[in-house]
């Protein structure tokens, strides 16, 4: 187990867990090189068009997804801790350091640990209160958030 | 002039600006350093009853105030970035990393630059929305971080 295991669990959690037969090198540049994130990070048949990522502290992310219909969704973030290989964390509290977005909804925690030869992803959508956490939910966190996951593991496959 | 300078304003920004005839680094050891912060961190009547501050991006800020009839006022917080004499960013959205607070209510993006010979000091407090600056006015923003200024000035006169 890496260092990163020590995350304490928040009541405004919405957790996704698996453990996914790749090297944790592989799944954190499917999360950091904007080509590859363009490949999983939205649930087929939406695309994603553009994605932009300075992956540092207080570097901006800018991820814009596409609908079938072709309606353009842009998710602007920035990341507060990025540690190589083990964590990745950022937020929608601003699209840029440090200018605050119109509302805070979640702060991403993501994680990559060592376990039985595998690695063990986990990837937290930590909300400010439990009516964000709620709404997520019902937007189809577990599913949306479960088929990029899918999609994560075909692709690290492939690395 | 120092890199510093180049923060973009934001509407919702509640600014503070002095021209302080100490050089920078006093400054940013008076923010910086606990024993220090207590000084001056509080309008007087008002002190400071604790500081905790682990000053690097990801660090905790715990401020404790304590009003004239002895009732206590916990302050946490997290710093976002830190360039050491130039400036100084952190938040109440989280109160430690990265556990959100129960209201992200601002940002705080204090900067410190050579003007003139002296320092060119800046405190912003950048609100998420028009309605928290405002209130933030309303409570006394400017007299209270201006007599917080005074204090500071005075601090630094005697490092």
């Amino acid at each position: 187990m890496t260092k990163t295991s020590a995350i304490t669990p928040h009541e405004n959690d919405l957790v996704l867990t698996r453990l996914i037969d790749a090297p944790r090198e592989k799944l954190f540049r499917a999360w950091t090189e904007p080509k590859l994130v363009a490949q999983w990070f939205a649930p087929k048949p939406w695309t994603i068009s553009r994605v932009e990522m300075d992956v540092r502290p207080g570097g901006s992310s800018l991820i814009v997804m596409r609908s079938p219909e072709g309606e353009e969704f842009p998710n602007p973030g920035i990341f507060l801790e990025v540690v190589k290989n083990e964590k990745i964390v950022f937020t929608d509290a601003y699209t840029s350091a440090w200018v605050p977005s119109p509302k805070p909804f979640m702060t991403a925690i993501v994680t990559f640990e060592d376990e039985v030869g595998k690695t063990r992803y986990t990837a937290r959508a930590r909300h400010w209160n439990a009516e964000d956490k709620a709404t997520h939910e019902k937007m189809g966190f577990h599913e949306g958030w479960g088929q990029c996951a899918d999609q994560l593991v075909a692709l690290a496959a492939k690395l």
